[in-house]
């Protein structure tokens, strides 16, 4: 697999309403999955939940949006039990760079970025996973044993999710990493906004080129895509905005008393002629990043 | 809902294994209720089944498809319950413009199309739905009673799907009309094919623009899209092929012992730079019927 580097950022704006039209939890656990696997497949880096009124289901679907990305073998440690998760092993598997599949640790090369969490540390309760010394702080990182960690650029608890770099081989030691220096996708993070406006007021102070997917939009076309595309490139963060199933943006800022027209943003019909009186959100979502996709 | 007149012929080519990789029938309904969808959205006419080898739910996917085309009110008439169809309520509504949700007959209006069920005939055995008279054959049509048809330009037999057009309001009368009369989105039929390679070479024959979605195909950006643009809108016949989830059209095409070079096709990478390692067949289709609707 050769790994594409980061682009420009890139943040998806989904509406907590997302699994309403299911009651099946099977269903919506995998609906959420859908979105996971859209995000990953983009290369999208954050996915913001706004609360729409009509339906919030906003802590399911950030818990499972959160587990989805968690690399397999650090779940267990870093959610709890919850009946939320009941259904969480339906949800397909992202395979993405920072969800390796390789565990044996012959197996792991000096260079390697992993997502670990840290089990032990030098003077505090250890965890369940005992290792050898007590001079050093040791990460799980989801092979045979846990490593240990070289030089601390700053201060971690146990618990704690961590990025390393592969340092060393016999034995094996790995240093602390941030995510933006690791040149690989490397996953997205999830947060709940309270509402869509204030959600995208943020956004415009960050100056996001922000995207509304509307029916009402400009038609998408070959020249429109080229007009974003430049859109895209110069900036240096771009957000797409999804409706609720019910609703589309325009209306649910209305009904927060937002107009559309007094946030800077491109609103566009990503499926001209569509044969079907509604597009659903997350169906919208893997339409958008696809055409986006080529231009980014 | 304003409809879109259908444009040239679309067919969309799957592997029976699309559903392989879930063992709970709820998400493999699911999951084709996804292709329905995406059809749908997209506007295409037919969808071909090809048998993988490794993994053969081609029966299974064929039926699933086929009712989810069939409007919910001629359900219960044409299919007959089957373990198959267990879950089947999980299926996305596809909202075309078939799929009518008015049942009240005070609201039909002369020149609607409808897709209906043959219900009575003159002379013939009658189906449970009594109705007035015995010279005409009628048809149910999803509303409060079944309605008479018209002229007759050919023989219908009880049990047969057929497509009508409103003729006349009180009494309501309708006339048979083929589907290719209908300027509307008027469903996709579906097939199953013994294999890709056999598939691919119909489609040959007849003159299609043949895509192959592929990892290793070029890679599609805004001018490689120009030149596919040119290409569908002088056919009047896009055939879109996808692999399985576990292998690409090559090699499934060299089990069968036929070269991909042999056949001729443009095969495009729709998802340049993807995060991940792989893209699931109802996810590549999505992404395709996303970015080539845009140039159809």
């Amino acid at each position: 697999m050769t790994i594409p580097p980061l682009n420009n950022g890139l943040t998806i704006i989904i509406p907590s309403s997302l699994t309403s039209e299911s009651k099946d939890q099977r269903i919506k656990t995998y609906k959420v999955g859908q979105i996971a696997r859209a995000a990953a497949v983009f290369r999208v880096n954050k996915i913001i939940i706004y609360r729409d009124p009509q339906f919030d289901d906003s802590e399911f679907i950030d818990l499972l949006l959160a587990y989805a990305e968690t690399p397999q073998y650090l779940r267990k440690q870093l959610f709890p039990l919850k009946a939320q998760l009941r259904y969480a092993g339906i949800l397909p598997p992202l395979r993405t760079p920072h969800h390796p599949i390789e565990s044996r640790s012959s197996h792991i090369n000096v260079g390697e970025y992993r997502v670990g969490v840290v089990v032990r540390q030098p003077g505090k309760k250890n965890s369940e996973k005992e290792v050898g010394s007590d001079k050093f702080v040791w990460v799980d990182i989801g092979i045979d044993s846990p490593v240990r960690l070289g030089v601390l650029p700053k201060e971690v608890s146990i618990g704690e999710r961590v990025n390393v770099r592969i340092s060393l081989r016999r034995p094996i030691q790995a240093k602390l990493v941030e995510k933006d220096e690791i040149p690989l996708y490397w996953g997205y993070s999830t947060i709940i906004a309270d509402s869509l406006s204030k959600a995208l007021k943020k956004l415009s102070r960050q100056n996001a080129q922000i995207i509304v997917t509307a029916r009402q939009g400009q038609v998408l076309d070959t020249s429109v895509l080229k007009h974003v595309s430049g859109l895209i490139r110069h900036s240096s963060l771009t957000a797409i905005v999804f409706g609720s199933p019910k609703q589309g943006v325009e209306s649910i800022l209305a009904n927060e008393g937002t107009q559309l027209s007094q946030i800077q943003c491109e609103a566009l019909n990503i499926i001209p002629k569509q044969g079907t009186a509604t597009v659903r959100t997350e169906e919208a979502v893997w339409a958008t990043l696809s055409v986006l996709n080529l231009v980014r």
